[in-house]
């Protein structure tokens, strides 16, 4: 990886900065957040302005540009790649080390006097914007709105925003139609008595309406907004994808609908203006209801005292708790990926063990083979980490050419993949070793497996926040002084994206919602051993009513059932570190396997994959 | 109990919100928070005003009185309480009910527009001034300081402030000197670049200078104010107290000291102009550090660009992290306060079984007594919890008169107790049965003490806070669907409040800050059974370096130590819920209070004691 050359792109935005034509005053110091105007955690290719005007591509990570510097923040996992990807025009500020300065203190310690910061203010939270204006005003500078986006001015071959063609799901698949959904939502919006309510994440829109994009990878979304009030719907949404008469029939555009159900369709780029009719329209009392993470330009559209924020909204509570349709498309999209990965195992095991072929990239590919053969298969969830042996322990890793290695018989292999498929989500992470693994590292595994049981058979009350459970998940590795620096679960969409919120399971996580039946989150302990190995067993899992004795005097009682049916390899376990109940949760997890992933397996006529699961399932032994 | 008639004393407190003499303009609503100007959880009588105006004395609630209305916010602990002590006038706001408005709302819908609502400026902490005025603001309401409280002014007999005598705590129980305490204060402030640092909470005022008081029933402080600056110390107290030659020999008030270390002895009351003259000698840049808590009074006296709040301040982190002085002073004071307990239970087993004429005063009265027997008895640390049958439920019981219950051999007496030492703080609950207790009694009381271990046993890397444990003491109950609805522990001070902040153990504490070596906080989970009984087994616990087999990368182990060597009674175990880890858990702890306790009873020479003691800790024996 060589650096991207920014010396002269830098001149060009320093240029935009003071230019009368972009800005009402110069401004002193421009913010490139990472995200786009809907807070999106994975973006499209002509939202990616931090990674033009620097060259550092990872996931996170906020550029500020002034007058004499460049500075770039992101966080321990991305030291090393934007270090590699930046020229010297910028200084990589390592976020979370001591010495670091916030981005706030930083400007604070930079700028001259009365200076102004300008930001895209449809890109910046508006939660993120008060924090820092309120640093910035305290120091006597300005953080100013700037609403031409400046990267946009200067990038010349900027791709063009996606308008992919829209996928309609029909009840089979959503449980609950659109109309249904806005009846719902309207009676939440007259529970808390606000008159509108703004639609800003990208997920939301898709699920309120039922529908389905390709306009950012691995996230079935497309680039909407929605302004639902009491007796209106109004769809921001660009392209002539609405002219799709399949689309036309699914939304009733051309029905003679009960107006309150009849959807105004409007551009994209009217958002703002619409919003601000609203707001002048509103009478003292009447509120307008948004996420407290929208971006600041959305939110100031509506003035402070008829503003309504939260941090999770109705639409994402409500789309985290799976009903039977939903929970049942889960439940099919994970035999069919459990299908995949049975074939990708023993086609593994026949390629890695003789003949040493097999790299990182093309295990990956491979996996992705096999899912695309399933039905209603659309696309991966996220990008593959297929790692061996130390890229194992990069947590995010994803195998690129200069990185890529050999699966052998000598190192453990780490997959974390998952894809979309148009009844459900998927995302699981089964670590394998080929060849004899030895002693320590069937110990890390089997402290790791643990863990994953102790959070799959929790039982607790109705009610509990998913962040109570994570140290379950870190009990058996604690005891022998091991740790892993990451949660331990998310949240799952169905047929949507592979981390939703409200809820988690995470030391970290304070804001999750409490858990309830229906929720779908992900069980993923691990354990890493730098420049040597990476070990996690994740499943997908579904928040279940439990049985219990006493049921927590009615209040009810909860517990997960593993919607992932892939095998977890024995010859990893040492099966005396475990207790009796760890050892039959494991025999029935892979008699359960057996029986719905072996049906299938026969049902594809899959016979050498079949053949596989059942060696693979064998019972554990435990002498007492 | 009977109401407290209020009719009269509300007539008068409406008057003064009008009178020119108290109040600039007047005020349409005047709040009576619970607390005092240093936030104390547990306050002196000439704070209890809210206990004054409403008669309901509770620890926690809030009185707000308006021209038409008098409203008293508390939580479910006090529902029954509070509608037994208010009269008509008031209305009871049930806190943690769906429909219970907040008070800020509360205001906003009975006051007339542009009211003013008033509150004494010391006793609202600044956090919540700010959260109030917000809303007040926003409807058009302002929030305003009385200087003088409306209640002292129709309070005829009020009682004086206490100003007792002072004890003064040489290095063998501090292990710090106050100059060396003052020398790291004064490091932290340099480190975070701060001039002063102004303590506002009594225990770090006491803890700071190696002093104790009784100002305050069952905390060992005293009414007092510092500030420090880097060169100098400002020690705002009242009373001839200052004149006593031992107090004055120990803060060294008449030697010929450095400058630095020379204290300024000032009257309390001076604090806010003594603070008013440090604000305006400042020049900016210079910031003066206070908690987040302290007072709005005193917040407000330094203009909000000098303002450096921290939720934590660093004496309360450097109080929480006991020397080896203090832990030796703990160990001590829970051997002697185990030998009361030992004396007690005997005592109990002799008197209740064959003659049934002891009652929860009674017990609660002869734990006293045995604990004033013991070296350096100073007084209890909080109000007995002695507590039988359906009174065990009642998670805050106090015996009262009208409540007194008589210990039986049919029902589970809870024993909840502590005491002020010299050398220490104790905080025990123990529960027994004194007949035969039911299998299911058997079977609450196995899974509570399971809770107890898993927390005490735990082993986590340090750096971990305390509400990742929780769950840990909850896992036996949940999983046959019983939950009890309160932390599981608190700090715990040396020779100081039994209940002290930064670190603890709850699923509700998210503020808490990591446990580290030389932390003291309680392990106390338990199980209530409404109208039938009540269940808590509490140690208090010294954080201690644990060895694990992989140390977390050299980031270090940490584990719990128990300090409280009291039998835990196995008559209420039912062995056969017990793993053989916790089994050995029991047991390896019941040899312990054989080899500590009992030397020290057998030293007292009180040998029928002792004979209890080897009597209830017997080891268990679990069939496989």
């Amino acid at each position: 990886m060589s650096p991207k050359i920014t010396t002269e792109l830098l001149k060009q935005l320093r240029q935009v900065m003071k230019s009368p034509k972009y800005v009402q005053e110069p401004v002193q110091a421009y913010i490139v957040p990472s995200g786009d105007a809907h807070q999106s955690e994975y973006i499209a290719p002509c939202d990616c302005r931090r990674a033009f005007i620097s060259g550092f591509d990872g996931s996170a990570g906020t550029a500020i540009v002034t007058e004499q510097h460049a500075a770039m923040w992101t966080d321990g996992r991305y030291f090393l790649q934007a270090a590699h990807q930046m020229d010297n025009n910028w200084t990589l500020m390592k976020m979370g080390l001591k010495d670091t300065p916030t981005q706030e203190d930083w400007l604070v310690s930079v700028l001259p006097e009365g200076s102004k910061v300008g930001v895209d203010p449809f890109i910046i939270p508006a939660d993120q914007w008060k924090r820092m204006s309120k640093v910035l005003r305290s120091a006597g500078h300005d953080l100013v709105p700037v609403k031409e986006n400046l990267i946009d001015t200067i990038w010349t071959d900027c791709p063009q925003r996606p308008c992919k063609p829209l996928i309609t799901l029909d009840l089979s698949y959503t449980g609950v139609s659109w109309r249904d959904k806005i009846v719902a939502l309207r009676s939440k919006m007259a529970e808390r008595k606000v008159l509108w309510f703004v639609v800003t994440a990208l997920d939301e829109v898709a699920w309120l309406f039922n529908l389905r994009g390709s306009d950012v990878e691995y996230n079935p979304v497309f680039f909407a907004y929605a302004v639902i009030g009491m007796n209106t719907i109004r769809l921001f949404i660009d392209g002539d994808r609405m002219m799709d008469p399949a689309v036309r029939e699914h939304l009733q555009l051309n029905s003679t609908l009960e107006p309150e159900f009849k959807i105004q369709v409007m551009p994209y780029g009217s958002i703002l203006s619409e919003l601000q009719a609203v707001a002048a329209g509103l009478s003292p009392k009447e509120k307008v209801w948004l996420s407290d993470k929208a971006s600041y330009a959305l939110t100031e559209a509506i003035p402070k005292a008829y503003r309504y924020l939260t941090p999770y909204t109705p639409i994402c509570i409500a789309k985290a708790v799976k009903n039977a349709s939903e929970t049942e498309g889960m439940r099919r999209a994970h035999i069919k990926d459990a299908v995949a990965l049975c074939e990708l195992f023993n086609w593994l095991e026949k390629e890695v063990v003789p003949k040493g072929t097999v790299t990182e990239i093309i295990a990956a590919d491979k996996a992705e083979e096999f899912r695309s053969q399933q039905n209603d298969f659309v696309e991966l969830s996220f990008a593959t980490i297929s790692s061996t042996g130390p890229n194992g322990a990069i947590i995010h890793y994803k195998p690129v050419p200069e990185t890529n290695r050999t699966l052998s018989v000598n190192e453990i292999y780490l997959l974390d993949s998952g894809a979309q498929y148009k009844d459900g989500t998927t995302d699981v992470t089964r670590t394998m070793h080929f060849g004899t693994p030895s002693a320590y590292e069937k110990e890390c595994f089997t402290y790791v497996l643990k863990g994953h049981i102790a959070v799959s058979a929790a039982i607790f009350p109705n009610g509990t926040k998913g962040h109570l459970l994570d140290s379950f998940a870190r009990s058996a590795l604690w005891d022998c002084g091991l740790d892993y620096l990451h949660g331990t679960g998310h949240g799952v969409g169905s047929f949507l994206n592979v981390h939703e919120g409200p809820c988690g399971i995470s030391y970290k996580t304070f804001a999750d919602e409490p858990l309830e039946a229906g929720m779908i989150v992900s069980d993923e302990p691990g354990y890493y051993e730098d420049g040597s190995f990476g070990i996690r067993i994740e499943n997908v899992v579904l928040v279940i009513p439990a049985e219990t004795k006493y049921n927590f005097k009615n209040r009810g009682s909860l517990t997960f059932e593993p919607l992932t049916l892939v095998p977890i390899q024995t010859k990893m376990i040492d099966v005396n570190l475990l207790t009796q109940k760890e050892c039959n949760w494991v025999n029935d997890y892979h008699q359960k396997c057996r029986e719905v992933i072996g049906a299938e397996l026969e049902r594809q006529g899959r016979h050498e994959a079949l053949r596989w699961l059942m060696r693979e399932t064998e019972p554990l032994i435990r002498v007492q």
